[in-house]
């Protein structure tokens, strides 16, 4: 059995994320499907910016099942309208965070989350809390590069990673490292190497591909989300977006 | 100094609240004005409703912002868009689900949550961890009358709400009761006389009331939510919402 | 309807606090009143000065409700008494730690508590597990002066409070800042400045003001702590003190 | 060395405690002795007796000290004054539910404790917290017997504890059981035999004993409660109380 | 690249885990291969025949590595060993206990542990605490059948499991269940089935296939546990057992 | 009645632990009996080492049951084999590690642990986690001082065990020292009097003096640990060890 995770990038900005982006995670019978939102904000950076993301996201997530796919990503380390989305389709949603921060637990005990701006952490303790992992969460990290100029600075941004996951697992106790921004992707490899070469072989987080496999697991296991937890919402009238199957139109 | 507070109902159905609801609480130095959502659904009962209900809360917090408002308060007890608001507008916005937590962790140690539909327990479980509250948190309680019919069967609910209420002071030793939903407006006392004639003298709280009271003595002390938790959002493109001021419209 | 605030400073020390104070935060329907204890400690510093300023706040208590107060307020940032004094009265009884800890929390998720003696640090400790807050309790700090000199050297003062202030807030994570001591009244605008200078606009609690008007807030709503937490003491013989109405004069 | 551990009964009514009570507990080098305090309620059982009766605490605790004690037990299950006393003493002051608590920790991992009045849980649940053992707390009970009954209905009050403690065993999962009150002194084989023959070997605490074996423990191996926790109090002005090296004399 | 995970049954009893019960979830790049102790228990039920089990399994993982395997599974929801495991091979070692609290919490926020045996509750509250899973921890549930009795009675078997599925999910508010048992193989569908005619759309986690798909997406992006938790043994005398490579040989 | 107390010591080199170190602490109707393991690791510094002294412990628990032993102790903090242990003995079983901690929070609210190896963290969490304490648990120190060192560097090593003490007290509010480590027997004294000449009255906890006195007190007062905690094994097959009494010889 084939699965087809479908990938929901929660910005409306092209470029950033691509399928060439998890090529080297695929395998025979694992297929990636991309989409962004249609209609949201530029980039994610606080909770007005997901707030604005999350009506889009619900719809790639219901599209996407309904184009066939076994499994949804939220391409986005806040982890955006995980519950809302759970509620209206039936195949696995998994969020990076949620997942990164569980297999985290699993490799490390305590995990550091190391992101860019430090004005996240208060976001970042309340997934942590949301899902029931504050005593795993040994610290937060973040370096001085705007995400816009990541790429162009990409040496920096990894001596800076280097260093903040250095600080965690000697200072916070952290055992593995989860890298908290889509910008880092494809850092962890040069990051687990300085560790290493510093005398700490930690286990160094990658975001979409690791949700990527755990998506694939979940297909292969036959599991989705608990439909004790998250309900189908009750029909209802809906002013300003088109969620059809779920809500109807109402009058503006 | 006059206190004008600020009601956000976060859907779009009218008729449900109106300001008669709040004229028994008024005072000389405190005006009440209230407004519905533009855009968004009808009632909210599910994480998804509360997603699209967002939105439109951010347009109405900072319209009410700009005409004077000193506080708001988000009337729903899932604090919809709490965060979020609080990143948009410098006036304190209020939930009544927080405040009544912590006012009720004040009066009686621990709470329970008495609301209509038993599948908002992972909702109300999932504020309470964000508040850092679950320490407090006695239980979770819930009558079996649909929202809609709460009004024509009002006895039938009150006597349930005191049934759930007592149920969880002798059982869960819950030591304040929060009443968990809009349409229980006004409730309170009655419950109230009925733990009493039951033998127990436990606060019953009536959420709007409640943060109306709390919102104004945050303006009377000239206090707002933290700049180094909410912080505003940084300016860049969005599409489908109109939020100006913040964000910069782009081409759909 | 209105309010009356007994305020009892549970000390036998004169000119510590007066209605002055408070006055800037009245308005029509507030009445405050104030009383110290006749048998006590000059100050209070320690678990054995706060147990020896008990007795004296239960007769206050008891005095004040006689006398028409509509709720109280323990003038002390260790809530000596709290439990004690809401089993001897129905009216609210509000600890100014208890309040400041739980609005902190709204305002701020996280709150640090600065204040005077570096060695109370294991009672505020105290006060935040038995509040259920201890997730919500960023940090302690305490400057280096003595209460005594508080007031001559008060530029220093509040210098210092700014500098733990800030150090909370940048490096605890400090959302919301709570002034824990008496002799600090007056100074949260200042300190609040100077944090809006360095760039945080962080709310600084002034406990005697939100207290007062959280207490307000209760009388409006009709609210008073629980009956299934606090209960009247059972009539017994009492010795060497005068707590008529709930205990029998034992003979010596 | 003889430890000598003095008995702090915290009430004015002679003839509940005697040392005949732990005569069958002693040994060649540990030596008992006993006093009520002076001044306070006839018994406690709510937070206002228990304040009453601290001061009359560490007027004793003080003079046993002079006297020579090596270690001092608070004779009753709410452990009033136990912070206070260790700031005016050096030698060890023991609680008997913080004792009781944590030996039952080591003994069964999660305690039950059960005692007479069912309202006094919030109180041992405020001393759970304040212990830091709230994961440890499997449950509380409270049998339906008046303390001043229990002599005469002895065998009624086994039958209940019985059933209580197996309640809590069956259910709650307690693997220790904590006899929570002064009455029930000498009950514990009892309770246990039955348990025995109910198929649960389980350990039953008689709190006194307990605490006299753990406090010449301590004395054995020359450890007090710790001086950076427990500060001595600063010399101030006491009106009301005679707490002579610690406090001066106010006028009145 | 091909995944070669190795499940180690750390008993001596042959016959009760076959690789025939992993065929069905493999896939093209992914090879299974199986052995048993050498020393050790029949079976495992308790923490002495867990103690008794983890030097064999030392033995074997170490034999597993050098024999070229990718990854291990120790396969008993205890988790016996996962520690000391970690410390002697550098592949990924997991215990199917932690992967499913983990993979549950995702899926169901809370969830239920369902086994046989009642007494094994401390056990895994234990593994819970150890895991930092205390709050995602709804409850345990065991049923009335002997494990040696399990194949002959399976239909009895999946019956009460069902049941005490359905009582963690309605009662104890769990959205996933654990299947905690061995002897569970392969009756996680027919439980999920019986729980959607029930109404309840649940994840029922059987540990064996999710393990392997877990252990696989590790080996797939190149992860394993954390060198910074488990440190290799420092080399010292050993007797009694053959550990070479990390122990030398003491005599006797 | 005499209660005799056996130690026994989880390696197999002979000369680290004597009789002659508990001498000090010895009375009358106390007596302390010590053996080694036969089978396991020459010294215990990780979870491997650990289980691989575990069969050992028990085949001596047993044995000194037999041989009329009252209590016994496993001389190592990592507290190696504790459950296991009282599964296979009804005298009281204790860990010095689990003792000090109870003690050391009854005695200084937060405790610090001291030890050799920065490494061994990870463990001492995992005790502190499974002993319910994670709330009174400080901090945690090391020293630079390998084991076998420890003898001749011993001036070297007060000195650092009083820093790291001073730092745990002054930085993470520790309020009592466990030295963590066998090697440390009979240090407590020597930094009990610098962090006295430092300012700081703090206890100081040498494990096995106080684990022994612990086991005197539960003699004395006929406690041991829970049954409903602790079931002795099945009968069943073993090989490789014998634990004759318990398990089956199985054939090889």
């Amino acid at each position: 059995m084939k699965s087809i995770v479908h990938i929901i990038t929660p910005i409306i900005t092209e470029g950033i994320r691509s399928l060439d982006d998890v090529d080297p995670f695929l395998r025979a019978d694992l297929e990636v499907r991309h989409s962004l939102i249609k209609n949201g904000p530029a980039s994610i950076e606080c909770a007005a910016d997901e707030a604005l993301s999350v009506p889009g996201i619900l719809e790639e997530a219901i599209a996407a099942e309904q184009a066939g796919a076994s499994a949804i990503i939220i391409d986005c380390m806040g982890d955006p309208g995980l519950e809302a989305c759970r509620e209206v389709v039936s195949i696995p949603v998994l969020g990076p965070a949620q997942t990164c921060m569980h297999y985290a637990s699993m490799l490390g005990q305590k995990f550091a989350f190391i992101t860019v701006l430090d004005q996240l952490k208060p976001m970042i303790d309340g997934l942590a809390a949301r899902y029931g992992l504050m005593d795993n969460y040994a610290g937060f990290g973040a370096i001085n590069v705007p995400v816009l100029d990541i790429e162009e600075r990409i040496d920096d941004v990894i001596e800076q990673l280097f260093e903040a996951s250095l600080h965690s697992i000697t200072k916070s106790r952290a055992g593995a490292i989860i890298l908290g921004c889509t910008g880092f992707f494809g850092c962890a490899e040069a990051i687990a190497t300085r560790l290493e070469a510093a005398g700490y072989t930690v286990p160094v987080l990658d975001p979409i591909p690791l949700a990527l496999h755990a998506a694939d697991a979940l297909v292969k296991t036959g599991l989705s989300h608990s439909g004790s937890i998250y309900h189908k919402p009750r029909r209802k009238a809906l002013r300003g977006y088109s969620l059809q199957g779920f809500y109807d139109v109402a009058n503006s």
